[in-house]
């Protein structure tokens, strides 16, 4: 039997000194550094140029990232054009898919592939990303595309973008804390895509689209909007418990629920599952938290013991509804926050690139030849 | 020391029965047939067709198929709008990745993932290749977008479409040889990179964006560009010996020649080889061929033994050229043309499967903590 590495499950590929997972133990680092540290004192622009950096910035380094960002938060005008011009109705992931590909064709550096160049591009799609995805809220929504403001934060002015409102201060930091949680996860299979794409030494705008591309799917970006069908199918608290053990009993798959990496709590389903509990413990809960609570309790009591846990999509999507966020654009978020460790990643694997080639073994039929048309059965 | 599959080189994740390559004996097959059968027997239609069905097709199924390619030759209006719009003397790749990108904005199928979902779209996509990237020449060169022809060829079409004359027989002819040899090679990038974005369970047009972005990069697609590059840096066919003894003493690498796979001639190289030489006998050797020629005979002699030899890109460049395709646009045509692989590729894949998610060495620092931004040195 030849040996078959299914989803390269296992299979090491690079070095890299970004991220660290000990899935058995819970564990997440960001260059050595625990998730909880991140979450709890960080910022989603200190993190992503520390990751850019390899290491913490110093003050005046983060403060002219900071500004770089603000720099290039406004999108070129024949892009706002495009977007508002995409058909409604369309899934926001091909319209950033689509945007993020425009972009590139109005960047004079586009092709620009060396090391510096891959950096400043990166700056200017960490900023970019924000205003392209709040525009396509709106254009979505047939609302006017809302202007970047300065003196918000990455994270507060995304949601004003995206809802014409100033956020106040508790939904920023909660804000912020998610896209924190989302930057980066080693291997995941959208950061993969982007290197694969990457090996070939083609440019960052391509890089990024083909991420985009793979983060879509419903194995990936698309979970916590699937938690949140979920949570509606389930409808009120008091129907939770009966509806899991039906669905364990029947052995059908729970959404965030489990993990390819975690075989115990995802430590970053821990800190949205924290924030959460104070939020109850202030406001009472809510009918989605209620829900979820019971969920995690038969889960972790039942298959819990076979290393299946809630993961960070478990929680997520119920932070993003009470931000008043719609569950369409729970897959643009996470690329929101993704870009930063997308551009990290390839960046660091360019440094030391190679063609991505893996092989597949051939099991079709051998030494046949081709038959004329006629002669064909 | 931990064991890394760089650039997962001989790495097995998954079965196929569509392609098989053996490149210590030069041997390319799809389903079990050599390639050079299918390059002197088929066409571009017939070899996607078996491709998507894993078999030679009846001539009913054929006929079926290609009435299906001619219906689907049109692009709509609202992506030609967009073509004519985009920058002029942004990378045609760009343009196609974008294109790409915004068609399937208007496919209201395209978020419609089963297996008849996607070979329906792969039909559509297959034909509107064609018509795009046609497109997006006539457009860089500010011209009128040629509409398609139903009475011509997949290939002779695209000619058509190109340069807005009809192609005579013989160039059809060639194009379409051309074609069958770029139409599926094992699990190139692209078609890995492709498979990994469908991983997640994305939509083909989020698979096809990604397979474009990596078949952009000089390392995969853009090869056959750089050998017309080099050709044209020799100048004239007296000088290739003493340059290509230089480039080979100075150890620099040379574009078309060495493969990943193949370490013997690769045997789509033979196939353009021994048409080039039946013009040449015919018309006269041209200036690029009597320069390959040269080049070819002293890589061989010095460094064939060590398995480097001529492929694919050394002579396509040169076929392309004869037919009056602009340099820029030898990568379209190889995407044209891969289209096809990629498409069977995926369905494939996604027949039976399993997320992507490979794993890295960690090789940064461990057990760091967070430094408040005041107390950093």
């Amino acid at each position: 039997m030849t040996n078959i590495a299914k989803g390269l499950e296992g299979v090491l590929f690079t070095e890299s000194k970004l991220t660290f997972i000990n899935g058995a133990e819970g564990v997440l680092t960001h260059l050595g550094i625990p998730i909880q540290e991140w979450a709890e004192n960080s910022t989603f622009e200190e993190l992503s140029l520390a990751l850019l950096n390899g290491q913490l910035p110093t003050a005046a380094q983060l403060a002219t990232f900071d500004a770089d960002l603000k720099a290039n938060r406004a999108i070129p005008d024949a892009l706002a054009q495009v977007i508002t011009h995409m058909p409604r109705g369309v899934h926001p992931m091909q319209a950033l898919r689509t945007a993020v590909s425009y972009l590139g064709l109005l960047d004079p550096q586009s092709e620009d592939t060396g090391a510096e160049a891959r950096r400043a591009i990166s700056v200017r799609m960490i900023a970019q990303f924000s205003t392209i995805i709040a525009a396509i809220s709106r254009a979505q929504e047939g609302k006017e595309i809302v202007a970047p403001r300065m003196d918000l934060t990455h994270a507060g002015n995304f949601l004003y973008m995206l809802t014409g409102k100033e956020p106040t201060a508790e939904q920023t930091r909660l804000f912020d804390m998610a896209l924190v949680l989302h930057v980066d996860h080693g291997m995941n299979a959208s950061t993969f895509t982007a290197i694969a794409t990457s090996s070939t030494l083609s440019d960052m705008y391509s890089c990024m689209t083909s991420a985009i591309g793979a983060l879509k799917g419903p194995l990936h970006g698309g979970a916590n909007e699937a938690v949140m069908d979920m949570l509606d199918e389930v409808g009120t608290p008091d129907k939770a418990e009966a509806y899991i053990n039906a669905k364990l009993d029947a052995k059908t798959k729970i959404m965030g629920v489990g993990h390819r990496v975690y075989k115990y709590f995802d430590p970053r389903s821990r800190v949205l599952r924290d924030y959460a509990e104070v939020v109850a413990n202030k406001e009472g809960k809510s009918t989605y938290y209620q829900i979820l609570e019971t969920i995690e309790k038969v889960v972790v009591e039942r298959i819990g013991s076979k290393g299946i846990y809630p993961n960070v999509d478990f929680y997520s999507g119920t932070v993003y509804s009470d931000l008043g966020i719609r569950k369409e654009f729970f897959t643009p978020i996470f690329a929101l926050a993704r870009i930063s460790g997308w551009c990290a990643s390839v960046i660091e694997y360019t440094g030391d690139n190679r063609l991505l080639r893996p092989d597949a073994v051939y099991t079709g039929v051998t030494d046949a030849h081709y038959v004329q048309l006629q002669d064909r059965q």
